[in-house]
């Protein structure tokens, strides 16, 4: 599947998570948001770029990116989320009419684990819920981001089950593309990070861990979903999670 | 000599570039605009994340930071460049009446390429400019950035000339650090670039290409300043080129 083809897949539907779809091309998270907010969540992920690694900014208004020309914004993300005040109202396929509401929306495209998952792969690390045909598991943790004005809000982390025996290699090679995460925020110990239970996850669907895997976490594009629930800014329109914004964009572009 | 007592000697004075400075500790670029302006700034800094990395922003009127609480941005850089409609009107040694100028000042601290310099000496491979104890050659080269808003500009490079068989480990080391400039964008062929004459720096001080060397070239964070002449904001307040900001944050932080 060629990046066009996966964001036509999404046009036409039916939604289903995008990973694994498109590879060797990058993957983007997405936030829209009034102009009157740009400021804040642009500082915001400015102080917290592990999660909030930002790719691409669009003028006000526009629903298109340099990272895939020929893409419309408002159509083609497989499902997409409608936020008001802070509480999710909606699930759509579709957000042309949502976006039509405010003339001034600015546009956050932000980097997403999934563009590391090819590299673990190609290095022979499992990665579990590609190879089960889930979305990856993903938790809201106690752990507070740096706020930026009327931003505010927790870190959202995703959870690969490694082998024990290739977890530093997994840091290592997640670790050379800072732009899309890079390495893992926490190693092990859930609980450390106020996780109760790794078969709940807050997003996502549960992933086992098996037996000699260790649950690696690594800071997640969710995080900002995170922020508008807590900051509660009047309007904003995200991707749902694991059902991403497929761009023509090499991974490799993204290699320290 | 400690980054506090580096910060204490640009206090002090006399003024003088900062290289070598500190060894160990992350050295940053500086500008500072009146919140009007902060957007189109950091959307510009994002769009162009090689030579504008940010590693810090404060709030409106604030002149601390994170990266050295006990820090004053108003007079511990050794020398600060005054802008009024993109003309520099003066250099000082203290900042503190023209900060008081404008309540909103917004400041970013960007990236140095000062900063991968000890990893290179540390590996053996030679910086022409701080053996010879001047200030690193900066050029204004013909490509340009890509613009945010009203603000635009073209790319200033930092040279280096590199032994032509440590070229390729030059570029790895550096490369392992995108959020202070990271690898070079350019390696020979200054021509290219339309730099006409290596000798002949925008800013700095010359250094020579010596028998064997190839010129390198960096992203340099001295492109906001040249941003700032062409975009022509009513008011800026940079460092002086060389003359940078040292902070208490260990340059290991940003390896990839």
């Amino acid at each position: 599947m060629t990046p066009a083809q996966a964001r036509l897949a999404a046009r036409q539907g039916p939604a289903r998570p995008t990973s694994g779809q498109a590879p060797g091309f990058t993957q983007c998270n997405m936030i829209t948001l009034p102009r009157d907010w740009a400021w804040d969540f642009l500082l915001f992920a400015q102080r917290n770029p592990k999660p909030c690694p930002v790719l691409d900014v669009t003028d006000p208004g526009s629903h298109r990116t340099v990272m895939a020309p020929d893409a419309d914004l408002r159509t083609d993300i497989p499902l997409y989320r409608i936020w008001r005040d802070g509480v999710l109202t909606e699930e759509v396929t579709d957000a042309t009419s949502h976006w039509a509401e405010h003339p001034d929306l600015v546009t956050f495209l932000i980097g997403c684990s999934f563009t590391f998952e090819g590299a673990l792969m190609a290095a022979g690390i499992p990665v579990a819920h590609v190879d089960q045909g889930c979305n990856v598991p993903m938790f809201l943790t106690d752990r507070d981001c740096r706020p930026a004005g009327r931003m505010s809000g927790r870190l959202v982390v995703s959870m690969r089950p490694i082998p024990a025996d290739r977890v530093a290699e997994a840091a290592m090679i997640s670790g050379r593309t800072p732009a899309v995460h890079g390495a893992p925020v926490h190693v092990g110990l859930p609980e450390a990070l106020g996780i109760a239970d790794l078969q709940k996850p807050d997003f996502g669907d549960p992933v086992p861990v098996g037996p000699g895997q260790v649950p690696v976490f690594w800071a997640c594009g969710v995080t900002p979903q995170a922020a508008v629930m807590a900051s509660k800014p009047p309007f904003a329109i995200t991707h749902a999670p694991g059902h991403m914004f497929v761009t023509d964009v090499p991974e490799t572009r993204w290699q320290a």
